[in-house]
């Protein structure tokens, strides 16, 4: 299928105009507050002088690239904040495209629709890799399909649509093929936080120069909108140094820098939020897990119980996740998830649901009437 | 020259390391006040709803595209907010390269380098035309360097760092010349509230499906660091109609959408500033003009006044404007100004000095003590 356009926003609209009321599992928008500290920090910057509302390095604000690299135990040097993991993804893709040769770009199936929609509009060639019976990406699959044309290999861990989450020997072994075939092994890791079994292991331990991790502040902070990202490249003296290079030459090329007020916020939040904020955060979502695959099993459907992340896919018995019965869904359960088969073909059975709302259970018990 | 990485960064920390106060008029950011609109958005943000801080619509909030549609006399539809005017002339410039035959792009000499460097970076060829004696883009000029190669003419009014400004009439004759060799006109347009003389003209007059305008609030409103610009497309029904589709998708798969709290903020203070915040912004940048190029006059350099903008250009007796001299002046005359030769060949004799500082008087009196 043609991703170049993600279709989130089509069956959001639909849902919009449903003549009824209708429990939004669409979007990856948390429903829940920000850290305190982040609302502090606009109310400060709001009384900063002119010259604080002045472009910041085009890298980022220094002291936010310290507390991130001091976080991920990184050199402050490598990382470049970015507007959003969206922007985040976009260098990373571009940039290992340009390096290394060969244009084809590893992704999975089921894919998170934007790094293929990217991927065709910067004209990468692509390959998916579907998922096993598990939901998870097998590294004998991943090593079976790359080749001299691979140039880069995406993975999401948590994963979004699936929930996987791959420990340290699986993202070991993603990096070592990455290193095998030459090519650059782009770790989207935003759902870090929701990690529901303690298996969560970043690329970024493998320790490679062919690994580069992107993650963002939008769903462990609830702040979509912010647009406030990072990606970690390898080190600049190191023989694939020049991706960081060009990076931040594109990024300045392409937005100069990002959005000071948001990465200033963001700064305060990291340094005053409690490590129980977060924990907060990832019990609510996984009470929401418990209690929405509680209602989807009395509700006679398949699903797949996630080990991270905010996504639950369900299969109903003989209703593929088609755009048109999700569309019946909303109009006659009142309850809007996303078609399997935007994700990719592998899962085209399937409809996802994404747990940001404060409504699951209702939700739930619409789709258990209905199916039931 | 290669224009890849902007040289702005090199000279202000040669400047910053400096053994003694320098005035810096090497960058553009502003040195007054935002409009105090635009603080109490950030201050009622702060307090807004969990839901305000997730993804606005790509293509920026609905009421900010409104209000700026009004403002420009175009239809909402043709407007996308951007990253600053930085990501909407990427997108300008990389969409009008796809969209026509050609691969050129035509940029006059001296260039703001971030438009060369873009068009490095994206491998267009590029063609300089030389201003004319009086700093001005002659359409003749365009005329004769515009080919069956040429995709994209860009024109900066008013003009950084000439201070030239373009009335309708040479507006309309840049747009004839992009349709006539099927080529689009991109007119950044960010410092059009700085016109001294009254002669601004938008390009988005000519009415020509094959003009694109960019702007931002960034000078504006004495905002670098918020990143909140725009860039209005030719109608989407019309011949060129693709052009905005195509950027509306780039910006997506790039940096899905622009930050929240920013464009909520910029919103607040267009409905709430008045023409009197501009008009004072305008007038005390007038002034500096006025005081500096007296103070050159005296100092028996040469200059150009600008029509617009905030940069005066000037030449000292046997001081080309290299990074040596420049150097040279930060040392020992302790004003820092941007060379001449970081903006192309025509104007590698001169000096570009910002006039956003309040030391304008200080910085003069220095250069006349220097040089006299």
């Amino acid at each position: 299928m043609d991703y170049t356009e993600p279709q989130f926003f089509r069956v959001m609209q639909y849902a919009a105009r449903a003549d009824r009321d209708v429990v939004d599992m669409v979007s990856g928008n948390p429903d829940w507050d920000p850290p305190e500290g982040l609302r502090d920090g606009l109310r400060d910057y709001a009384e900063a002088s002119a010259d604080d509302y002045q472009y910041p390095p085009s890298v980022g604000l220094t002291p936010l690239r310290d507390e991130i690299a001091a976080r991920r135990g990184v050199d402050r040097n490598r990382v470049l904040i970015t507007n959003g993991a969206g922007e985040a993804n976009h260098l990373a893709m571009t940039g290992g495209l340009h390096h290394f040769d060969g244009n084809e770009i590893l992704l999975t199936d089921p894919v998170y629709p934007y790094y293929a929609g990217r991927a065709n509009f910067i004209g990468a060639d692509i390959s998916f890799v579907p998922v096993d019976e598990h939901n998870r990406l097998a590294p004998a699959d991943v090593r079976a399909a790359a080749s001299e044309e691979t140039a880069v290999i995406v993975v999401n861990s948590p994963n979004n649509p699936t929930g996987a989450v791959y420990d340290a020997e699986a993202m070991a072994e993603f990096a070592a093929i990455a290193e095998e075939y030459d090519a650059l092994l782009l770790s989207d890791e935003v759902y870090d936080h929701f990690d529901y079994a303690g298996r969560f292991s970043s690329a970024l331990r493998a320790d490679s120069d062919h690994v580069v991790a992107t993650n963002s502040f939008s769903k462990t902070m609830a702040i979509t909108g912010f647009r406030v990202g990072y990606v970690i490249f390898p080190p600049e003296d190191g023989p694939t140094g020049t991706l960081l290079e060009r990076a931040r030459t594109q990024h300045m090329l392409t937005n100069v820098t990002g959005s000071r007020p948001a990465q200033y916020a963001v700064l305060r939040a990291l340094k005053t939020t409690s490590p129980d904020y977060y924990a907060a955060c990832r019990r609510r979502l996984e009470r929401r897990v418990d209690d929405f695959c509680a209602a989807l099993a009395a509700a006679g459907a398949e699903y797949n119980r996630p080990d991270g992340g905010f996504y639950v896919m369900a299969r109903f018995p003989d209703f593929p996740g088609s755009f048109e019965n999700v569309y019946e869904l909303i109009d006659e359960a009142g309850v809007a998830g996303m078609p399997g088969e935007a994700f990719g073909e592998s899962r085209s059975d399937w409809i996802r649901f994404a747990l940001v709302t404060s409504r699951v259970d209702e939700a739930a018990q619409r789709l258990a009437n209905y199916f039931g």
